[in-house]
């Protein structure tokens, strides 16, 4: 069976530490690609330091994976060997249940669920392991195909964080004549701004100071706001058709919301920590809406990636080496990175 | 000028009393019309009592209402002498704004915005006063016209508690195949029962109790739930496709959310007094929606009317006197209503 080395952490206060986990023979529909990049997301650090309850330790994270296809199955129609391809947050479901058949497997309804890349059990009972590792066994319906424009390392994090942005700007109309901003300048945020500009929506961004406001112009977007300067959110009273919320810290929810125009939709893309007090009144005096949306399913996935080619878009990353994973942890969590972490797999073998 | 036998109120904790105002003379584009009948909503007891804020004493409220044409100006093209006519709760707008253009008058951006039937500054400076009142001018465009088949004791709170349920439940998508729930059994929720079964749904009641299940099944509810039984919401997660509450009151919404399906959407018409907490992961973890929704502009109401008409559906009336408001109010209060109270205004010329 092929054995892959990893970066494993052992406790909530562990350290990531080199190991060799192994992998299975890839079954008759199944691909066993090597991962060239993984993406280190914000969920892989609250799962690593049981932040979201108890983790199966030890605990090889990364649902951000690109690579190169080693083998495939015997009836493996889709991929062939040196295909580009990746893996996002899950990498199975039952395939049968209403969510499954309407493209949605990460909201599964079968018996075992989605099956997440890492932390999860995989329909062969054995705990499943994520992206910080240098190979993996993947279903052939659960992979995407990465376009030959998107370099791999710039590709890994569109698995997570473009999708979760792509997913709620084409759902809610970011289009053409449409005011759309984008709370959060980080991961997430950096590819809501690209993708809704790319989109043809007018793009700002909302961001909790102006230090990075070449870049959320960069990447397109033709206003930037400071909500630690004063007035900010008042200022910006019934402006926008849409505003996608990236944050997982505490927030002004009822000061966005009143910066919907009426029957606007604030998506909230972030998990906090603590429930939010709500103003009902904030929606029902303008027919607003609040919603939540998480990633997208595997067709989705894909239309992201092509659309993502086709406007030559990609994540901006800082390329690391295994070792460097537990300072860059700390780094994410500090807001100093821009703007994803990329572990490079290649240096697991020094 | 045409003079009117009202009642009003002078203060927040006054009583409701007998007296005269004056209409205008219907102008080029007006219709002057005979109230009959004038629906109580619980919207007029929070403005009487000044629960809303400070009203404009005398108040005559009133935004259900429903007549016959008595005399139209001289440009007024839609309607005639001795048709039958319904107001709800605006009787203006600015006419231009984006909002106005697209037919959500009730959203009105312009310099003055929507001008409510009572309670508000009218075009000439002078306050409006609504239903509770023998006639009324009114600028044609703001009129609905209430088909035959419909009694006018019954059609007048469609204008107000019809169109409220109806503009959401068709925003959202009750429809065959969709199973829809409706929190509150009062005079907003029987309508939505009713509507909704109309529009093929199929329908629940999510009430306190279980006091008025038999009403709710004959108003076309198939399942009936009390949410006074413990574990009721529990049993109900992931039931519904839409779920629209009428509740005003504090109510459990984390539990409400819940019980929605994968994708599907809590539409608020409530005006709670306290915020509510949410638990956004509720939302974020099955792309659920929570959105608001209020009354519903002039060609929607009188769409929803039509609607009405073609699926014979009216509210469930208790007729009273003028004598009578003050008691009436607190049996609304009380819940002691089945389902809308409805001032004939025959009765105040006694």
């Amino acid at each position: 069976m092929p054995q892959a080395t990893a970066y494993a952490i052992d406790s909530p206060t562990g350290r990531f530490s080199r190991t060799t986990i192994t992998r299975r023979d890839p079954g008759p529909t199944e691909v066993l690609f090597d991962i060239a990049f993984a993406g280190i997301c914000h969920s892989d650090i609250h799962t690593a330091r049981g932040e979201w309850g108890p983790a199966k330790y030890p605990l090889v994270p990364g649902h951000e994976l690109a690579g190169i296809v080693r083998e495939v199955g015997a009836e493996v129609t889709g991929f062939a060997v040196g295909d580009r391809v990746g893996v996002g947050c899950f990498v199975d479901s039952c395939g049968e249940c209403d969510n499954c058949r309407a493209g949605e497997e990460q909201f599964c309804d079968g018996p075992g669920s989605t099956i997440w890349t890492y932390n999860a059990l995989g329909r062969d009972g054995l705990p499943t392991a994520g992206g910080y590792s240098t190979c993996i066994t993947v279903e052939q319906d659960y992979l995407c195909r990465i376009p030959d424009s998107i370099p791999l390392q710039q590709a890994a994090p569109l698995l997570c964080a473009g999708i979760t942005l792509y997913s709620p700007l084409k759902r809610w109309g970011a289009a053409p004549g449409k005011r759309v901003a984008i709370v959060g300048m980080g991961g997430l945020g950096h590819m809501g701004v690209q993708i809704a500009a790319a989109m043809g929506a007018e793009v700002a961004v909302i961001s909790q100071t102006r230090s990075k406001e070449a870049d959320g112009r960069r990447f397109g977007a033709t206003e930037y706001y400071a909500v630690s300067e004063p007035g900010t959110l008042r200022s910006l009273a019934r402006q926008f058709d849409l505003i996608v919320s990236t944050v997982s810290g505490d927030q002004n929810l009822n000061g966005l919301i009143n910066c919907l125009k009426t029957g606007g939709a604030l998506v909230d893309v972030g998990l906090p920590e603590h429930p939010v007090t709500l103003k009902l009144g904030g929606l029902v005096s303008q027919r607003r809406v609040l919603a939540g949306s998480q990633i997208g399913g595997i067709a989705e996935t894909q239309e992201m990636l092509d659309f993502c080619a086709e406007h030559g878009l990609a994540a901006q990353v800082e390329v690391i080496g295994g070792e460097d994973i537990n300072d860059a942890y700390d780094k994410v969590v500090a807001s100093q990175v821009r703007y994803r972490f990329v572990i490079d797999t290649s240096t697991f073998t020094d």
